[in-house]
């Protein structure tokens, strides 16, 4: 055993390594008591490819989007030396390596791990390369699942809120054999990449049981039947036995130990405990502290993610997903969303907002977003006279539907910008509140709740978050939320801790600012939601389907515009040029 | 007889002058084929009066517009000269004068015509001046006039679409009787300012049958009976006897003939013509040789006012008003209008468009609405994906409800400027539409659509209108259809022709552009109006009663606002304390 091993705990240091969506970060922390030591970060030298494929330039299709990966394996040859020299300690006292990662990005590999967009036949092969969460086009192979699993009442899908994403590993996986047979053909694995880097660090494929269950439908140890997949598709029968099952691990358990050739890339002693992958949602209940049932929280940024546990398993209308240790392992973690959430304000500000206000902000030397807050913050509730719906994004929760959109009711001639942000902020307030209810109602009733991600420094908005709950809410005391969450399940795997709770009392980040709702707001915001929530039923719910038939209107007339932008300068039909006759109508 | 009156119709002139919000404008016109010789314009030096009475300093209440009558003589000395100079014609060749005006634009007079506010004793007093049109601040005096009304089933109310608006006669009226008494007492006669221009040109009152019917309340011969008038309040009874009733003239009657003082002020021969006053909208159909029943003319500016005549008089639920010869002698005039269209799309570019679009709209050297429509015009029918409502200033017709607000369905995270921008433009055709439909549905069908006002110039609006309503739509070719308007007006009361059908069929302006409805574009909008119909209906019609409710929130916030504004720096309530102290929660 390493002499390090036997050091006190304050002499040892776990890291963790929060992969995003462009960029990866690695964080050190103390195994004591999760001081945050230092940290790196590395942006991936590919970002997301969504338009071009790299290698040949070819022109990828809409709702693409692909990423590189070995662009995961710089990350841990940059960020992790990086991290280690800006907290100036030794690696050699380094104890485990965790990581958490985008979900469900997919990366198809052969037989020991190799990305098949690493063979140098398939380089120009777009389905060669790792599928993105975000990656949409497998929507109709989602369709396709969702309609046949309703059809023959398939007992996971209430699991999921009765829909199964595009961005899930089936319908990924479903898209992949159609569109290409000869790469499904040579894909031994469909490796979530949040296991595939586990794989390059430790060199073994250990599936965890985060992903497995929240976007493989792994539930009661079982996936989707050969018969379903048969039907699907007869070649896709096959589909979990050939490329999907494989050993699960627990969060917090070890998957190997660091090779000698991850140790050369990230700098750390081989041999170290390598913990089993995790999502960077889901990772951040630890970081807050927040692993004991009924306590929520939300990872606010673009979208906003909210995972809680829970010690009884109910079927929560509108969920994502309940999987069992999805979040800590022995209690059945919960897992909520909303598809726009800081996205939606950030629409706004860069196109509903007139020059003087960016004018103003830039001479106050404050962002756009600031200057809004600071003007909306002196309104009483409800002095703006507006209601919005906040499905500019569509709604995940607890709707489950992607052809939703957008609703602002009661502009007037004195409408500001400053009135309309702020409806857009609690429209995202009203939407996390339907939530809070849904799982109320559901006998899984939240009692705290916690935010991590970027939008927790807006303070005008935790505070209506919290009138408009009626919760009490805490922001994480950390900036660095996943990675300090991957740091504490290093620590479990290293064995410093019996398990996740009892490393997240030691090392969760202390609590940041508390916000407590004020009687009277809550009292002011029930009115407002009580409206909120009748055009969400009328909307959401099928009363009026105008958001639907909108969509299929929008569809339609963008085909018919492309088709006539081909269509190039041949001549008008008839109709066009009477048309073009009437606008050019001579004035008298 | 003067030797002019002998001359070929080619060589005399009549006078037409139109009194606006922020100007007068006059224009010279050629009597034999309605040829505009020259123009002039003058400001009102006071413009509108809504913050502090110039006299005073004092500060106005909420919803106050006033104006100062002798702005309006300053139009006759400045803009009539200015004209007939521009136009380089003898003023002794001018046979006739005629005015059009605001309304319902109110002015308290003594016996002779003189304004209150310009007895030295009653200057310092708001309610001596003139009550512009937008005065809005009699609403509860218009909501009790309904109210009785209601109760009693008035016969008058529903030729006034079932509702009395604040901006009339009587509601103002009762206002002055019940907030100044004193200038109340003193007041001779409460007069329409386009009755009382014409009282100041000829020296003779005559109230035009155009207000007092729309805005007068004159039905049948009948104003509002003393046994309701007392009901309301008792010192009201007499209000019709002492301060309304007065000789009413036919539209294109002469009133009275030009006296040796407003000759003196215009420059042209004392003892011309001078014709019964009108009102701005209404006089734009001859203008346009629209005087014929089915012929709807739509005056599209901030707002919209449509007239048309009919040869029966039929009760169209939510209009304006109908009136006997409200728009030519011998036809049932119908008005209904849209309280919200350029205003809307003014709103719009001033506080939704961000700063690229302006500095591309300024590199090209158009404005922001010329760019805007220029991007939305590429786009097919539906292509944004957007359906609003256009009730940003309230809905006039066919709802006749100033509490109303806009709405906005369909935005998301791709929705451009351009997109919304043209969805406005698209709500407010679908609001023309709901007018036309209630038009033809109450048996008044309208045949044919004519378009005057500022928003004739955008092209795309109106092929918008016409593809909307399936209606072939054409513009006026003249820039100063009211002003013409009067003109006509004039040649009439100097008897040059026998009626406003023949004076229009000579002298109305020559048609503008024309836009025929295209096919398949009519066929796309009618599944975009069924959605507006179906919103309409839904908030408009009180099965979501939001609006209303979020008005009512707004006011409350905003009283509760100003008042703890006024509260200054008192020192927190204990619920403030603690939100100051949630919201400065320490960061760890």
């Amino acid at each position: 055993m390493n002499p390090v091993e036997n050091s006190p705990l304050d002499q040892q240091y776990v890291i963790g390594v929060d992969f995003g969506t462009l960029s990866g970060r690695a964080v050190v922390v103390r195994v004591s008591d999760g001081l945050e030591l230092g940290s790196g970060v590395f942006e991936y030298p590919h970002a997301v490819v969504s338009e071009v494929l790299p290698a040949t330039g070819e022109r990828l299709p809409a709702d693409w989007a692909l990423q590189v990966p070995n662009d995961y394996r710089d990350v841990l040859r940059n960020a992790v030396p990086a991290a280690v020299a800006d907290a100036g300690i030794d690696p050699e006292n380094v104890v485990g390596i965790a990581t958490d990662f985008t979900a469900c990005t997919m990366v198809p590999t052969t037989a020991d791990g190799t990305p098949l967009n690493e063979l140098d036949r398939f380089a120009d092969r777009p389905h060669a390369y790792v599928k993105l969460w975000r990656h949409h086009a497998a929507q109709p192979q989602a369709d396709r699942i969702n309609q046949l699993a309703e059809e023959r009442t398939e007992a996971w899908l209430p699991r999921y809120g009765g829909l199964i994403s595009s961005e899930w590993e089936f319908a990924k996986g479903l898209q992949l054999l159609e569109e290409d047979p000869e790469i499904y053909a040579a894909m031994d694995q469909w490796v979530e990449a949040a296991d595939w880097i586990v794989w390059q660090l430790c060199g073994t494929y250990v599936r965890n049981a985060c992903t497995a269950g929240y976007k493989g439908i792994l539930q009661d140890g079982q996936y989707p039947s050969k018969d379903f997949l048969t039907a699907l598709n007869p070649q896709f029968g096959d589909f979990v036995d050939d490329k999907l099952a494989h050993r699960i691990g627990r969060l917090g358990e070890a998957a190997g130990t660091l090779t000698e050739e991850a140790a050369a890339w990230t700098g750390l002693p081989a041999g170290i405990a390598v913990a089993v992958g995790n999502v960077d949602a889901h990772v951040c209940a630890p970081a807050a502290n927040a692993v004991e049932p009924g306590q929520l929280v939300a990872i606010m940024g673009t979208s906003t993610c909210h995972v809680m546990n829970g010690d009884t398993l109910r079927e929560v209308p509108g969920m994502c997903g309940v999987v069992d240790g999805g979040i800590v392992d022995g209690l059945w973690g919960y897992e909520a969303g909303q598809s726009g959430v800081g996205d939606i304000f950030g629409w706004f500000t860069k196109n509903g907002v007139p020059p003087e206000y960016h004018q103003a902000a830039s001479a106050q030397g404050v962002s756009v977003h600031e200057y809004l807050t600071e003007l909306a913050e002196k309104q009483e509730i409800g002095q703006h006279g507006l209601i919005a719906l906040d499905w500019h994004s569509g709604n995940r929760s607890v709707l489950v539907d992607h052809e939703l959109s957008g609703v602002v009711v009661g502009q007037t001639l004195a409408t500001k910008p400053e009135d309309t942000y702020r409806a857009l902020l609690e429209a995202t307030a009203f939407g996390t509140r339907t939530i809070v209810d849904a799982f109320r109602d559901s006998g899984v009733p939240v009692k705290e709740f916690i935010v991590a991600g970027g939008l927790l420094k807006n303070k005008l908005l935790m505070q209506i978050y919290a009138d408009v709950t009626g919760l009490q809410l805490s922001t994480i005391g950390s900036e660095q939320g996943p990675a300090l969450g991957s740091a504490i399940h290093a620590a479990v795997a290293a064995g410093k801790y019996k398990d996740i709770r009892e490393a997240a009392a030691a090392m969760a980040a202390a609590p940041g600012a508390v916000y407590t709702p004020i009687p009277e707001n809550v009292a002011a915001y029930q009115a407002l939601f009580n409206e909120y929530r009748t055009l969400h039923d009328y909307f959401g719910r099928g009363t009026n389907d105008v958001m639907h038939r909108l969509k299929a209107i929008q569809r339609k007339a963008a085909s018919k515009g492309s088709a006539s932008a081909m269509a190039g300068d041949a001549p008008p039909s008839n109709a066009a040029s009477q048309a073009s006759q009437a606008l050019e109508g001579a004035t008298a």
